[in-house]
């Protein structure tokens, strides 16, 4: 068990292959009042019984299930949330624990933050990408009529309890999703980070193998994080591969192939990354590397030139890009030199897609 | 206009008799983006279109009308708010201007908190009561399944513009409600700030002599809530009068004849000095005062002791009563001299409310 230092916007960061006892340890501590856990109805099998299994202090705690998937991380599993803390007698003493990935984490978030003006959270995240993105940093939130993380909070957890344990009952591509913001952190790093990344083999993550590159990879959004907890200006890094990303995603929901979000971020570094070169000459090299990863594990966006037009629009309207007429990107001059607000032209962009397209194939 | 320095959990307080002029400064340096005003359908002929008559700056913002009144701050009018932020293309970037009671600054005060993770915000408020209570303090919510502020979050206004030039627009017993907060305030502070309070005749309130007073009030709860923000300790010394408070206003409501929140506040300051009288020795002399002042302007409470037993389980349900086996108060051991989490018997209550309806003639 590894514990990072307590810090306000981050919270306390244990990473652990024996997450029940950190639970445990952290639930008998905790004398206030009843404890609550949100979950999903995926994660209550999968990994929310078993824990109860193994940590006696959670015995009397009381489990709250939502529906699973983003189509659900909305107004109406909010209400029924906040319903059910109220009915189970929550007070400002309770302690939630959310359990499972970056919906439950982001709902059951904002739930906490808001029910009494805030009760004590622990976040207990059962997929790499939650493990390494949402759990971490504080934002939580839900989806409102159509727009993504439309209402939401700054509400750091108390404590996340971060392990390796769960990630072998993810299909293989929810395992792939999360290491595409590992390779992001990596990038924002350094050089020696991506190359270890670009090194691992994905394919065979082993739970062991797999903790120490994620603390690793957890730490670099902790730094930036707890420099720019609300977001005025440097945690805009962790925006590298997002715009165009968010972008693909979005195209790719709109015409009814959703592609997980982890790939389409994939994408969208080697985007960034050729725009990069184009305004700060970054390595094309490790584009090049960085490139045939993607291409090998993350295969290519479905996408020709006629899609242009609508992922530039799509991207103008990135909630990140506060002035619309402006398309701003996260960029780097080398691995671990962020430059963020960017402004890159049409066709910049133009001209950065054909490359991507020439790289992956497609 | 009197400026009071800003800080995080309670922003920039303005005092000003013209307060178009400190909004107009206000809404021409906020260079970002669009400007919202969240108002209700009462206070939008009697404050609002005068305001924007006389401030140029505001001429393009987008007015948000919700239905007025304590029943209408639920999460219906909430979603309203975040709908019309959305469709009036709200960014992080924006301005929100709540110009109201306690129910549009607390509202639109949770829905600026909550809307992209928090935009910028502003307080107007148009009666006593929020100028002295709701406005100040970061407190923002709704109440929610019959449960008074159950949902919200602690999210202070970046400014406030506190003025008495609309509240002769109010019903008199609107601006009483008000004065029992600052009457609490007093009792706060120390032995002259109630002495004056209790000097002045605010049947015959006037707008230039209400202003300073209504300041110094507003300070003494601004450096309460400076050195508790978040309510963990000292804070809970604004709960004065407001343990026996909102049982009296609970009782009235559930038996369908509703008081002001202000007048159950008054009876509970008695409640709440009788109690510190029996517990701490406060000065019996002043109580009398206090009762003769509270007797005159408020009158008392319509109860027998065949209501005790519930106004006892009344107040051993209020949310900050955190351990509801016990009922703790605010008392005072002398004007300014505050002790938290005080523990009351029921027997201690039941004398307490004897001794008060024998002060109040009820």
């Amino acid at each position: 068990i590894i514990r990072l230092f307590m810090n306000k916007s981050t919270g306390n960061l244990i990473f652990t292959l024996t997450p029940a006892r950190s639970i445990e340890d952290i639930v008998s501590s905790h004398t206030g009042g009843k404890i609550f856990i949100i979950t999903d109805s995926n994660c209550l099998d999968l990994c929310v019984r078993p824990l109860l299994a193994e940590t006696p202090s959670l015995e009397k705690a009381r489990v709250i299930v939502t529906a699973p998937g983003d189509e659900n991380k909305n107004l109406t599993s909010l209400t029924q949330i906040w319903s059910e803390l109220q009915s189970g007698g929550a007070t400002r003493n309770s302690l939630v624990i959310n359990i499972g990935g970056g919906v439950v984490t982001d709902m059951g978030g904002f739930a906490a933050a808001t029910f009494k003006r805030g009760v004590e959270m622990v976040n207990v995240p059962t997929t790499l990408l939650s493990a390494v993105d949402a759990a971490v940093g504080g934002k939580t939130g839900i989806n409102f009529n159509g727009f993504k993380n439309e209402l939401g909070s700054f509400y750091p957890a108390n404590e996340v309890v971060i392990s390796t344990c769960w990630f072998d009952t993810l299909p293989h591509e929810e395992l792939l999703s999360g290491y595409a913001e590992m390779l992001k952190h990596g990038l924002l790093e350094g050089d020696e980070e991506i190359n270890m990344l670009l090194d691992y083999d994905v394919a065979e993550a082993n739970a062991e193998k797999l903790l120490p590159l994620l603390q690793k990879s957890v730490e670099v959004k902790r730094r930036v994080v707890e420099e720019d907890p609300y977001e005025h200006g440097i945690r805009k890094a962790l925006n590298l591969g997002h715009t165009a990303g968010h972008a693909f995603e979005s195209l790719a929901l709109n015409s009814g192939r959703p592609v997980p979000h982890g790939y389409a971020v994939a994408w969208g570094l080697v985007v960034d990354l050729i725009l990069s070169h184009m305004q700060l000459k970054f390595d094309s090299m490790l584009i090049h590397r960085l490139a045939s990863f993607v291409k090998a594990h993350y295969g290519a966006p479905a996408i020709s030139c006629d899609d242009y037009p609508e992922i530039i629009r799509l991207m103008s309207h990135d909630k990140k890009n506060v002035t619309p007429d402006r398309i701003v990107f996260t960029l780097l001059s080398e691995p671990g030199k962020v430059e963020i607000n960017r402004v890159a032209t049409e066709s910049e962009i133009k001209s950065a897609l054909d490359i991507m397209r020439d790289l992956l194939g497609c």
